[in-house]
């Protein structure tokens, strides 16, 4: 079949909108046909270049949420007409990882999806570009900037069918990775203290996860004043700015605050400093650091050992530690019942004609969550 | 009193025996007659000025076990007879770290306990010198290597009359250390695949530990291949030599011998290289690594952040996590049950007049382990 999609051509360049073919899916997969798309920083990481990993042509777009319009030989777990949300990191529930459930990192997949292809090792999308019909690459084994793409049956999340497509598609990934980081990750406990690194959309989604189980002080750190008043409304009860404290006293600050340090902290910056501060603002003893942003390539976190010793621990999590087709139903089920807030941190939606504008704000320096709605 | 003490008056100095007056034990406070001590690489590390917090003139050696002589006013959980081992982490299960059972780094008596002094501020020991009699520091809250010593109440584990002091003594700190680090940091599982690196007297005691709870792949790393016999006899099932394969294949070497990496790691080095070598070679997913040694003052251990956002797990362990009064105890009983060995870690033993052979031997590098008997 025939479908729209935003087509990353090369590193740095603008997305194209294309008519691109989508083959039907083989045995284990799945043809969904996606409703709305967030665009993440992740995207606009991999489109500037900077990801050493990045490939292209690829049909980037990892955030999104659809309904599912035909099924492959073999698919059991889903049938035409389900809603879905694709899943980055599946859940195959046979592998070493997931049987160890220890971890979320399923490894089913792990390989062709880093290389942009189905299990298959082949891709489903091909383009006529300059030169002929070529193949284009699949991201994140996702590919949501198209408007029908297809995954394998266990990297979906089948979910209810009353929820909004053009908010829960950001539990694809930011509202999982903040959320998830809280409850899987840290395993933040009732009254504990936190302290949240950055306030963009991951942080806000920590402070509510944080709220939402119980924790006594959520204390936010941004450089950027005009973040806390949003951060106060998803449940942060003291805001610390570097530059009015002074970056070297960031960590006293909350020492002070905490009564010896935060029981958890998280970094949702992707700065290796930044990382260093929020493990050491960690309470001696027990205090645990998440690291979930993610680092420039190349970069190094670096802390004295003494920090460990004393009982400090420095973890990270990737998709907040969620197992996705078990734990995102459960997320879209909190948002519908309002446990969790989405709406408010969609600051911007659009056609897929204009996803550039999307990249564009971000390599602004926005803090904006754009989604895209077909 | 006058007891017979060996006093470290100056960094890089040998010890000397004198003739020291110990004060009879205050309010909370308890003297004991040390019958045999450990001297460990921390007393060494001290005696050779490069601790940045050593103090001078002061009595060294924590690693002891002896007999309660006289008990201060208020003493009540330890009478004249008890048998002994004195804990450099106290435990007075009434701080906030105690109360929170998440911890065994003990606050109440921290402070002073670093300037060299007894929780009143005070030294129970002075000394004869050039100049007219002098305060001498405790050391670690413990000073076992003077015959009496005063401790408080909270910093002394009461053991068993049957356990002979001179082997049980290095529980009060080597051999908890050790096997704490795997029972109450790491929590090793039955089956755990686990490498240990440093096949020193704390390695060993991780090892026999590892192999106590049941882990499957015991696997030892050392620069001298000469240890692995030893090892092997405490439960290494696999040795590498990183002259041999190569440093920079260490971690690829634990990989194939672990179908990806170890469940849990430890460094018994200090050598902040050899740390990130131990986190590296954890599992992706759940892999933890445990930072036992410690490093040179200054040292930074380093990163990649991706090493823990794809599930790695970095931490540290004091004393073994164990709280002292509790845990020692538990120990006692294992070492007498045949659960653990510790005779064949005890490679001299000597008076306290023969001490400073000791501290040669630790000079030159040796890996031994001597016990002073009283």
């Amino acid at each position: 079949m025939e479908t729209r999609a935003a087509v990353a051509w090369a590193a740095g360049k603008p997305l194209t909108i294309e008519t691109i073919k989508v083959q039907p899916p083989k045995e284990g997969e799945v043809l969904v046909e996606v409703m709305a798309t967030g665009v993440c920083h992740t995207d606009y990481y991999t489109l500037s270049g900077a990801d050493p990993e990045g490939l292209f042509p690829a049909i980037l777009g990892h955030e999104g949420a659809g309904i599912v319009r035909e099924v492959g030989k073999g698919v059991t777990s889903l049938a035409v007409g389900d809603h879905v949300i694709p899943l980055y990191t599946p859940e195959c529930r046979q592998c070493k990882t997931c049987l160890s459930q220890r971890s979320n990192l399923c490894t089913a997949i792990r390989a062709t999806q880093g290389k942009g292809l189905m299990p298959d090792s082949t891709s489903r999308f091909s383009c006529e570009g300059v030169g002929g019909s070529k193949d284009v690459f699949h991201y994140m084994g996702c590919s949501t900037f198209a408007n029908f793409t297809v995954l394998p049956e266990i990297a979906l999340a089948k979910v209810r069918k009353d929820a909004p497509f053009d908010k829960i598609c950001y539990i694809g990934c930011g509202v999982t990775t903040g959320i998830g980081a809280v409850i899987n990750t840290a395993k933040v406990w009732p009254g504990a203290n936190v302290a949240v690194f950055g306030l963009g959309g991951i942080g806000l989604n920590v402070i509510q996860a944080a709220r939402m189980v119980g924790a006594d002080k959520i204390i936010g750190i941004d450089l950027n004043p005009a973040k806390a008043e949003m951060a106060r409304k998803f449940g942060m009860t003291d805001f610390i700015n570097p530059t009015e404290v002074g970056n070297d006293k960031v960590v006293q600050a909350i020492q002070d605050l905490t009564g010896g340090g935060a029981d958890f902290t998280f970094d949702a910056t992707g700065n290796v400093n930044v990382m260093r501060q929020a493990l050491e603002a960690c309470h001696r003893g027990w205090g645990e650091s998440i690291v979930i942003g993610v680092a420039d390539a190349g970069k190094e976190i670096a802390t004295r050992p003494f920090q460990l010793v004393t009982g400090r621990v420095w973890k990270g999590t990737a998709f907040g530690g969620a197992r996705g087709r078990t734990d995102v139903p459960k997320i879209v089920d909190w948002y519908m019942d309002g446990k969790i807030e989405i709406d408010s941190l969609i600051t911007h939606t659009m056609p897929l004609d204009e996803i550039n504008h999307a990249f564009d704000l971000m390599h602004e320096g926005k803090s904006i969550r754009s989604v895209v709605i077909y």
